[in-house]
Order: C-alpha cells, then sequence, then structure tokens
C-alpha cells in the first residue's frame, strides 16, 4: 500500500515528516503563499507551499525545482488524485483542524480536467449523472459510512439472537408478490424468469425448512413506474421471519429491539457527524414504540381535522404524517407501529385474528413515512387458500407458494424494511435518490 | 413467542416442567411404550410416551386422554410440526444427549402427509425439487449456520479495518463484464436493461468518488448454459476494492487476511459439528498463503505429468488441482494464489506490469478449484483505452465505465469471490448445489 498517513490520523500525529494521498478539493493560489485542501476518505487538510514565482539568474536546481512545484501546484484541478510528502506541523491558527503540512513533493497520480462538470448545488438529477463525484461530498461519504455502521449493528444483533442469514434467488418462476410491477426475461428453455419484488416466499420456505429465525438484506425489484421521493425500480430490502410466534406482536418486539441496537451504533459512531453535516441531534429510539391500531389512528386523524381522501380504510401518506404528528406531540416518539389493518388492504397471506376479523399485521411509520409492513403469515393451508379465493386468487396459480405449507410449517411471521427509506428519514433527506448509492427508477438506469 | 425451550439449551436445564416446539424427525411406536424424536433449528431430543393401548371399563377421563395422547403419536407423521410440553428428565442412558422429555401434552401445529415426497438418499435433483424439506436435514442446516458465521466474521473485520459496505445496482444500461452470457430485460422508455455480471463497473466507481476501501456481498447474473458443479445462473459474489495499493500483492494481502478470519470464527463457532456432520478437521489457514507465477505454476503441473490441453495459458480445473495438490504436498496449505498473467487471458482493464509485461492479477484456488480473480485495476485512462482496442473493444461502447476514470481516480484493485465455492470447497461438497439455500441453473428455476 502506499505508505501514506489517513487524514484523521494526522492530528494524533507527532511534527515531522509525513505522506498523505487524496484528491483536491480547493486550491488557494496566493502571490506568496498556496494553499492546497487535501480531502480523503476520513478527513481534510491543509497543504501549504511558499510560492517561488521566479528565478534568479544564478538559480540552482534547488530554486528551479520549488519553481516547478509552485507550478504543479497552480496547474492543480478539483479533483485530481495526489500523493504528497511533507513537514506535519501543529499550528491552532489553522482553522481546519490546526494543522497543515508543508508540501515537499507532489505527485499528481491522475489528474481531473480543469471544470468539473457539477457543484455542490447543481440540481439532484444533474448530480446523479456525475453520482462519482457527487459522492465525494463529505456529506454524502457519511451517508454510506452510516449505513455500512447501520447494517452491521443489525446483522450483529441478529447472529447474537441466533438468526440465520440467507440470500434468497431474485430469479422466479412465478411472481413472488404481485402480478403487477413485475420485471421479466427471458430464461433459457424455461419460458419467462420473474425478478423478485420481495424475498416473501423464499423467507417462509425458510420457516418450513425449520431454520427458525432468518434475515437477509438484499436488492428486490419493482417495475414501479412512479416517480415519487420514496419509490425506486430497485432498491435494498431489509427482511426477517421467525417461527413459533404467537401473534404479529412478536414479530414488532423483534423490530424494534433491532432497530433500536442500529441507531445505537450509528449514535455512537456517528453522532457528532451527523450534527455537524446534518443538523440533527439523533437519539436511541425508546423501547417500546407506540402503537396504535388502524382505526384509532383514522380518529385521531380526523380529529386532528385531515380528511383522508381514499376509501379503502387506509392512512395516506398525510395521514402517515398527521399520526406521526400526534404521536411525536403525545409520546415525543419518532416511531409507530399502527396495528390491525382490515383484510381488504393487506394481501391474502396475513393472518387474520379470529375475534376482530382484523389481520394479524402492522406498518411502522417513523418520522412520517411508512418504512415497514408486518404480519403473523396463515401457515394452515387450508386457510391460506379460503383467503386466496376470498381475494379472487386462484390458488392453481399459486401452487408454488401453497407447497411450502403442505408438508408442515410453524407459525411465523415478519417484515421488510426498505433500507433508504429509513436512512433517508433518519437524516431527513428529501428523497430516497440521496441515500441510496446509485438510484434506479423509471428514467434512470446510468450510470 | 412461544413459550419455548431450545433443543440445544435442555441439558442444561433442571429437571422438570419444561415446552418444546419442532418438527417430529421419526417416531417409534412400540408396544408398550413410544418415543418420538422432535428436532427443532439447534437440535433433536427424544420425547417419550408410556403407551395406553385399550381402556378398561371403568376407565376414568385421566386413562381416556392417556388413549388419545397414545393414538396421537401412533398418527404422528414425519415432518409435522409439533408443540409438546413434559416433564424434562437427565438419564444418561439415553443416546441422544443423555436427556428425555415425557410428553404431558402435544399440540400438532400442522400435519405433514404420510408419505415424506423425499428422504436423504433422494437424488439431487430431487432433493432440490424439495429443498425446503431437504433443508431440514441438519447436516444442511448448518451449512446455512456456517455460512451466516462466516460472513458475518467477514463483514466485521472489513467495518474494522475502516471499509464502507455498499450496495451496487443489480440493473444496468450495458453489461458489466461481457457481452456474453448476459440476461437481459424491457425497462421503460430506456430499452433494455442488463442483469450485473458481477459489481466491477460500480465497485470501480466508488474508488473515483474516494470511498478508498468498498465491500459487498450481493446476487450477480450469468446466462450461462453450463452444467458443472461449479456455476450458477445466479450465485452470491463476495467484492471488495481498495485504493492506493502499490500492486496486486496489496489486494492478496487483504484477501488472505479476511479469509483467515473468516476461517477462525467458522473453526471456533462450528469446527466440532463440522467434524461430526463433514467428517472434516477444519482448520485456519496460516499467513502468508503460497504465491507461484503462473509460468511457474505450469511447470509444476507439467513436471508431475499433466499436459494441459488448453493452449492459451491458463490452467484448467485438472491444472488447478494439480498445482494445489503440489502446493499441499510441499507446504502443507490449501490455498495458493497463482499471479502473473499473460494479458491475453485477462480482462483489458487488469493493470500491465511494464518490466514483465504481465498483469498484475491472480487467481486464488482453494482445495483444487479456483474461488476469485483479482488484480490492480488500470486506472490510467489513456492506458485503460489503449488496452481496450489491443483487445478489439471500442472505446465507445466503453464510455459509461471509462467516464470513471476521467475525473481523477486513484490507483486501486480488488477482488471477486464465488460464496458457494468456498463454502462446496471447505466441507468438501460436490457441487455449489448442495451449498445454495436455492441454486439456480439453465433447467432450475424453483422452488
Amino acid at each position: 500500500m502506499t505508505a501514506r498517513t489517513l487524514v484523521k490520523h494526522l492530528a494524533a500525529r507527532a511534527d515531522g515528516a509525513v505522506t498523505v494521498s487524496g484528491w483536491v478539493e480547493t486550491v488557494r493560489d496566493q502571490k506568496k503563499v498556496q494553499f492546497v485542501i487535501l480531502r480523503d476518505e476520513s478527513g481534510a487538510v491543509q497543504l501549504v507551499n511558499p510560492a517561488t514565482r521566479e528565478l534568479a539568474d544564478d538559480a540552482g536546481p534547488k530554486a528551479s525545482a520549488a519553481l516547478a512545484l509552485t507550478e504543479a501546484i497552480s496547474g492543480l484541478s478539483h479533483g485530481s488524485f495526489l500523493t504528497v510528502t511533507g513537514e506535519l506541523k501543529h499550528d491552532e491558527r489553522v482553522k481546519l483542524g490546526g494543522i497543515e503540512i508543508k508540501i515537499a513533493t507532489l505527485e499528481v497520480v491522475s489528474a481531473a480536467p480543469a471544470e468539473p462538470p457539477i457543484a455542490a448545488d447543481s440540481s439532484l438529477d444533474k448530480r446523479l449523472d456525475w453520482r462519482y463525484l457527487d459522492l465525494r461530498q463529505p456529506k454524502h461519504n457519511l451517508i454510506f459510512r452510516i449505513q455500512t455502521t447501520l447494517e452491521h449493528a443489525w446483522r450483529t444483533w441478529w447472529v447474537d439472537n441466533g438468526f440465520i442469514e440467507i440470500h434468497t434467488p431474485k430469479l422466479m418462476s412465478s411472481p413472488s408478490e404481485s402480478r403487477a410491477e413485475l420485471f421479466q426475461l427471458d430464461y433459457f428453455e424455461l419460458g419467462t424468469a420473474y425478478l423478485a419484488q420481495s424475498p416473501q416466499h423464499f423467507k417462509q420456505m425458510a420457516q418450513a425448512a425449520g431454520f427458525g429465525k432468518i434475515f437477509e438484506i438484499s436488492p428486490v425489484f419493482r417495475a414501479d413506474p412512479s416517480f415519487t421521493s420514496r419509490h425506486a425500480t430497485e432498491f435494498i430490502s431489509v427482511d426477517a421471519e421467525i417461527s413459533w410466534i404467537d401473534s404479529h406482536e412478536d414479530v414488532m418486539a423483534m423490530q424494534e429491539q433491532l432497530l433500536a441496537a442500529g441507531f445505537e451504533a450509528v449514535v455512537e459512531k456517528h453522532g457528532d457527524e451527523i450534527r455537524e453535516q446534518f443538523g440533527i441531534e439523533l437519539a436511541v429510539p425508546a423501547l417500546p414504540f407506540p402503537r396504535i391500531p388502524l382505526h384509532e389512528a383514522r380518529d385521531i386523524v380526523k380529529a386532528r381535522g385531515y380528511e383522508i381522501p381514499r376509501t379503502d380504510g387506509d392512512l395516506d401518506p398525510e395521514g402517515e404524517r398527521q399520526i406521526a404528528a400526534h404521536v411525536k406531540e403525545t409520546y415525543g416518539h419518532d416511531f409507530v407501529f399502527v396495528t390491525d389493518y382490515p383484510t381488504g388492504i393487506r394481501p391474502f397471506y396475513h393472518m387474520v385474528d379470529p375475534e376482530t376479523g382484523l389481520t394479524k399485521s402492522y406498518d411502522l411509520i417513523y418520522n412520517g413515512t411508512e418504512i415497514t409492513t408486518g404480519a403473523q403469515r396463515e401457515h394452515r393451508v387450508e386457510v391460506l387458500e379460503e383467503q386466496a379465493r376470498a381475494k379472487g386468487l386462484d390458488p392453481e396459480g399459486l401452487e408454488h407458494y401453497l407447497d411450502f405449507f403442505r408438508y408442515g410449517i410453524p407459525p411465523h411471521g415478519g417484515f421488510g424494511m426498505g433500507l433508504a427509506r429509513v436512512l433517508m428519514l433518519m437524516l431527513g433527506e428529501a428523497s430516497i435518490r440521496e441515500v441510496t448509492f446509485l438510484f434506479r427508477g423509471p428514467t434512470r438506469l446510468a450510470p
């Protein structure tokens, strides 16, 4: 490896010789002195060079080298990658971290053109065209370090609690959720394959296989033509499924512990940076999260003066914001489980509570937007067939799925959660496009 | 949750009342006493019931209940899921763990048909048709617990070493590797989308974005019509990419440390089970792994009496086995890096060593089979274009890729590794189909 010191480690080093590598963020080319802000994945540092603007007639090779260095710095373009050796000096007058490096040698490893194609204030769409430059912004880099910490904390929580990680196939012979919004492709002699819209089928199959508790973080695909800030044609789904539950309450209890573990790790590792870059004081959510049955949630929203226009009984996005505002005002909580949805607005495989006639299911709303649907699944195959028929579905077309239930399966349930939605809402961003490494939508397939 | 005790925790419990849940593995329905082996995700336990075969004329409700229980046990089919309460008793005469549970109540939660459709000795293809039953075998379940431990150890090593986890898109506007073996699909107004054959493009893009060190474990797709034991149309690729390297040696050093960390965790957590189920004494590989340049490897293989039929200079599968056997005999090592491949058998984006004219690349062979290709990438765009042309590729068609290099990018390299191959070779299995949750091949798209 290049014998470089990461910028974040410089402050702890004694004054003296040092090598750093990174890219040029800014150049201030003053007459007498030149400053370069060099950034790497860990931070930014000021490089300094006393300018040599012309040579005396009797100038020796040292002066010539000084002139060449000055000219090299004058010619630096933003975004060029450099390796620089020099003298590290602690100096509290330097605003950027109280250190600077006096340049001895400078090597341009990869030069960028003089004019960068985007600026920090370019439109979102233009920034996404140049995502690999857009991601150099420290705020955007931070998003993916937070994502790393969040996912690792979740996986650690699952592993510590005896879950098995599975990788479900994304190529399927039949749709996993609905026949709408399906991507399909030619598949050898077998005809058509479909891209998985969720790992739903296979998570349940793992329960029939006796895996007990499983998780997966993986891409799913929806041929969804919508252009909202919350939808994508490919996104990362965070999924878990557990056996031997009594109700969806067991799933909610698992999910809220998982979320709290993730937030705890993020607050501990990135709390200061999040405050600095996003102006947000992130806190670990208290357990348990508030729970409100849907019919109560609708009453609360109505009492707040908002009339939900949709007639199917579900909340709409404004309804979600209203119930979240109520929960924030009443309980000071950013999360709320809305529970007990009627069968009409839930898929056929959600279990129905015989006492209420409502499904044993929930949505989780975070800062006003839905991030999860969870449920106890119906595991009794004859009830499942009945519920499919009640939805106008032909059990024949569901044979691939129903087969999992014919050879014994324990009671089970789980949830699916959109990773980008969690990050968007955690960091107060306006769109999942900002927190997705490379967004995919109906009009975006590159870079 | 059901108030059950996991079977693996029973041995540490005192004698007394207990609840267990799981599925029926076997029933021994003897005249005087009935035995049921109940398995859950953690192990198997013997349940026992003194049989009540008939009622005396003056039998009370207690005797009737005993008869009903006996008949229920007689009617149990393999694979049915049960919840059983009873009295736990430690008894060293019981072969299975020195414990048994005397049944008090038994609830059939989900009944399986009388005849299971497969047995442990069914053909692989038939077992895969019924994968959700096949995975109930403790040996098969163990594979996925090992996978969980291995991946978590890898991710922990990466996170501890400052890597960022990225999720690269699987939908692309242009092929990621070659135009061969591509799955394609209709994508809105944009025409055709391709499924990613590897995250190669996007891993490198993260280097241009200044991410420094990244990893990803994700599905990739190859429309590969071959039926070998090592190929699939969808598989999990383990990928990493790092910046500021001096050569492929830095990538190898990273990968061998990563592998050792993974093996260490697997040996510690599952070493005993692996010995029991697979008859393998798994050891942590010593560092550094042996390194052999390809031309030396070919000489060694030839000296062992094997003439490689292919004429392009690469090893073939038997050549890989031969060099692995040599390394095992000479160094006692299961891994070997074969390095310095000629440009003719490497993609255009591998960096060429100007001194040797060979690529700064390697394959990693484990127990005789290739599991990885790694390399330093060429980051100088003009050299990259030159190398593309030398391969007969039109740089115009590569613009999406080449653009990443035009705005500054540090020297970098990385590797891709097939997860299933590692598991197959670690556990001495004959095919990746055995170690893949749900295998996908040219003739298999379900379940």
